[in-house]
């Protein structure tokens, strides 16, 4: 039995797993709730820049997906989410085994959603690093 | 014969190349020369965010290498490069059948290089896009 | 005898003779056109920071109202203009006796418009300097 | 009887009172602990916008300086600090009686140090209000 909260988060879920790049990635959601999204991404050797660490790329990828979700979360059902702009800084080289994405909404907007990221490396037996920390700006696409 | 501005932009363009990330994308570089990079990335569907346009974080993808490698061109032979931040405003849908960073150095400082860069959706018989804006922050790593 | 467009621009610099604080600095606007506004501020001893430069929030500050104009220009009339958000990258010590802050619209949108805006150090003699990079978001209020 | 570190506060709070530009404000710091700034600004009528809300400039002041200054508190005595680039998300409209910019570092670099500012409105009798977030790069010069 699901309300419409647990019916919404299951469309945001589906939205998220139409995003072709984050399979490409092999990234996937370890949470959707209301207002925060985590994303996962096992580190790869083919998703590197030229020293072996995770591309800032890569890294953005992610964040800006757990953020556009998490907006998407606080809007009506049948709405869609676009990226208006984000600021990344990159805090540490990005090496791990995983990529852990977690991005809450700060400012639920009507039109437009604040947010802000962080993507900390993990790696077993090491403490986890904050490897970057993003704000962005999502904008709601209202219901057809 | 090469005097040693082109051996550097070889060194350059064979640091691109360890980017594993770009080639998992699709991506190359057009034009690498003094402050001024161009990478190109074809679509493809494995790319997309969950309407079918290039994911925001493939055209960050582009643009934050293309400035990382302009930067670099500036840098005493031997330097590597790393991102400390970027912002981007994403203009438009990228929908295009390619897309091209532009990025050109306007600081070339000896520690930090500032640059901004330009994304561009392309296709045949229609008028150019431009899809994003990047204004970056390069970090250099002097020579070993 | 003017026609609407002349008429709007008028309401513009009107709009921008209400903004307090660009007189508490003593900042004036040299242009507004379609799309592109100049402010200019004449250096002050009470507008500096730590070592004698003019604060990077001065700097933000000419820069935030002319990307704002800018922005309002291409709006309809009777629109007012909010700031989403704004990214500045300090490019030099803004050390001169003037400053101008230059604003180009590069996206027009209906509800957001995107600007970049440049902030020069002038000094009679001496080159003008670059000191410092906007790219903003500003948000169209319509008209009552 | 002070031990350095305390010496070393002293010394922030000094060169925070070297800026004419706060004094001018008229903003000053209510807190200034390792890695932790907190400079409030009271409401005034020169320091608005269009609309009789603070400017975002002077919203933007406040918060930069404070990043600024967190920075400073923990890099070696006799340094100082300038802001390489900083992105401000405006939230809300900046009403209230007095204006709070908190700051925190969030990564101590040698060189590069970033910090995040939260700038809140507080108007007695009512909820504060969070009007801005700051996440702010400042690079360190090193002792003479």
């Amino acid at each position: 039995m699901t309300d419409d909260g647990e019916l919404h988060l299951h469309d945001v879920r589906e939205n998220l797993q139409r995003q072709t790049f984050m399979r490409l990635l092999g990234a996937g959601a370890l949470e959707i709730s209301a207002g925060r999204v985590v994303i996962e991404l096992p580190y790869r050797e083919d998703l590197c820049q030229q020293n072996g660490f995770l591309h800032a790329g890569a890294v953005t990828s992610i964040a800006d997906s757990a953020c556009g979700y998490a907006a998407l979360t606080l809007m009506p059902r049948g709405s869609d989410v676009l990226s208006v702009e984000f600021k990344v800084n990159l805090l540490a080289p990005a090496a791990g085994e995983r990529f852990r994405a977690t991005a809450t909404v700060v400012r639920p907007g009507r039109t437009l959603i604040v947010c802000t990221a962080e993507v900390t490396a993990l790696t077993e037996g090491r403490p986890d690093v904050v490897v970057a920390l993003m704000q962005a700006t999502m904008i709601a696409r209202g219901p057809r």
